[in-house]
């Protein structure tokens, strides 16, 4: 069972934005005001509806609910983006009978694309006349653009006899979608907490899994993440009970996150690409974002080639600073490189059934620190190259 | 004609190091001591060859020659592989009538494969019985491992009545080739001139030119380029003529460099990625490397798609520091987004011709200062997937 919380429902419609019959607006909506966090794409060109949202986390009131569109971006739109997102959130929220500034904006689709307001006038209607009635999965489904599948994942948890729920649903099919969408993630909570706990405790979930996972190393002008917190099931206060509240919503995040590695465009791994022994996290990272990110590791490992050269050869020149005498690298739970020096045994063999498998796991160890980091990523195929060279044609 | 310099000979012998019935061991020898420089791999692992150039440049002692063998790139191999270079140094000196020390050597093939030491003992006795007796294509061909075609340049000039020639070849089909081979550059002179004066027009156009290029964003552990001048032709001292050499040098490196991308692993395109106005030539870099790097700009370069929005988001989360407002971007030409806006036209008619081309030219202007940079790049294709892939199996 889909754990909703209490206190919000779904409302999508069909307004034809860009995909024929399918719904593609989507409302999600609590019954009294929330606590929430936004963490927005770290791109310099920056969509109008992220601009709207950082204007209210500047503006620091609580909001009520969350209106994305899939199909137009509304990214490098200009002052004319603003006013149309701007547009977008009076109308609906005249619909929804809340104020706009309770309303935070999400859109994804190609870059350049102003929102259809014509479409999204016309669409008010069905909003209306369908307020409350979808499912949390049809609102999973709405958001998407080329998703393959819905992407969605929650936990519900007692504390001090309340039952907390979290649910989280997300899109996306690389850091950059092939209509140039975005990851866009969503949380919903009914537990009651502090605003400040709040954004403290998504901004960690949401760097240690929609910020480590890699599909192309592109960052999109879209990509958002929204928690809202609306205390219908009670105020979670303890220390102990916010701790069990924080791992939940790390843990859906982190869910939803390898939803997304997992739909990559033309993807067919999910390499866990573990990095310790650094210097620091920093150094950590940059050596595991050059494995990840790496296109002759991402073949290697879609051609089930067991191939440490590679891996070695992007950890070098990374720009993490190690010992390569130190060095030890595992594929698949096999130390196949060791200090520094290859581990002579038949890898094409002894690793073929693992490399075989969707997930595959890699430890490098960098001999020299305490820093780790754990980044997810796709591989890359032929199908990649399809998808992102053609689908304008 | 190939302008083979002064006093400089060719040697080739088939040793079956990889490849059958072809040379893969070359020999380029001058027959008087020679000022030399060499460029190194940044890659913290660094191969056998590699380590013993570091200690004949802190040894500084004339060269004569430089010996390569391709199908093994003596990378990750430890000591034995160090003391596998020197005994292959040892041994071919002998047949050339050189001390080991007067030999540069380099390498390439598979990451972790040692040298065939028996294969190049036997090999001798061909290279004793072809001293000098090859062309210097038949050098550039036995050089090359997964290469399409053998890759030259020269240049000759008259200077002071003195005609100075300058001749290039180079292999690498890739930052990392198929076979995690290198990229290898050498250059034979006959100018006479100071050492440090040709140590540092050598880096100088080996950052403008080498550096400069971008397959995949992967740095082989090999990679090296070796510059060998020998003064047959005489001394050149005098500053505007050093400035002609220089220049001539730079254009003999930055040909090479473009006949690598040409032959990028399946690519198509040469994309000549030219930022300015940026705060600095490192943010300028920077931005470049974004973009010539991006998966989503070089699919999109192969699909022949005038996508911007890719541009701009590469641009975006490059981590170069600009405000958005001030970038303007022409592909083929054309500025199809202009101060931070896309300019509105029938772009996908308009470049349709010019996309088709080879040759891209993106020029971007971050509109914030003097740095500059270009940077060429190849395109992703299905064919570089397929090749990386499935080169092992």
């Amino acid at each position: 069972m889909i754990a909703v919380p209490k206190g919000f429902d779904f409302t999508v419609a069909a307004a034809g934005f860009k995909y024929a019959q399918r719904n593609d607006l989507t409302v999600l909506r609590s019954d009294t005001p929330c606590v929430w966090a936004a963490m927005l794409t770290r791109n310099l060109f920056q969509a109008a509806p992220v601009l709207v949202v950082k204007e209210m986390l500047a503006a620091d009131r609580p909001v009520r609910a969350v209106v994305v569109n899939a199909g137009q971006a509304n990214a490098c739109t200009g002052e004319q983006g603003l006013e149309d997102c701007r547009n977008t959130l009076s109308m609906t929220a005249r619909t929804l009978h809340l104020a706009p500034e309770e309303l935070l904006p999400a859109s994804t689709g190609v870059i350049g694309d102003r929102i259809k307001m014509d479409l999204w006038e016309q669409a008010l209607a069905k909003l209306d006349a369908g307020l409350g009635e979808a499912s949390a999965l049809d609102a999973a489904r709405a958001i998407m653009t080329t998703d393959k599948y819905p992407k969605m994942a929650w936990r519900s948890l007692e504390l001090s006899g309340k039952e907390i729920r979290i649910l989280g649903m997300a899109k996306g099919a690389g850091m950059i979608c092939p209509n140039m969408a975005t990851m866009l993630g969503f949380i919903i909570c009914d537990a009651g907490v502090d605003q400040n706990w709040w954004r403290q405790a998504v901004a960690v979930a949401v760097e240690h899994s929609f910020n480590r996972i890699t599909v192309d190393g592109d960052t999109s002008t879209n990509d958002c993440v929204f928690a809202l917190a609306n205390s219908r099931a009670g105020m979670v206060e303890e220390k102990k009970e916010l701790t069990l509240l924080a791992k939940a919503l790390a843990e859906v995040c982190a869910e939803l996150a390898g939803l997304i590695v997992q739909d990559a465009e033309g993807g067919t791994k999910i390499i866990h690409v573990r990095v310790s022994g650094a210097k620091s996290v920093r150094q950590a990272e940059l050596a595991a974002r050059a494995v990840g990110h790496s296109p002759l590791v991402k073949t290697a490992m879609y051609g089930q080639d067991p191939n440490w050269g590679r891996i070695v050869a992007a950890l070098g020149r990374s720009g993490a600073d190690f010992d390569p005498n130190q060095v030890s690298v595992a594929l698949a739970g096999q130390t196949i490189f060791h200090l520094g020096a290859p581990v002579a045994m038949d890898w094409d063999n002894l690793l073929a059934a693992a490399l075989c498998r969707q997930e595959v796991h890699m430890d490098i160890s960098l001999g020299g620190g305490q820093g780790k980091y754990t980044l997810l990523a796709s591989d890359f195929t032929e199908e990649y190259i399809r998808i992102n060279a053609k689908y304008r044609t």
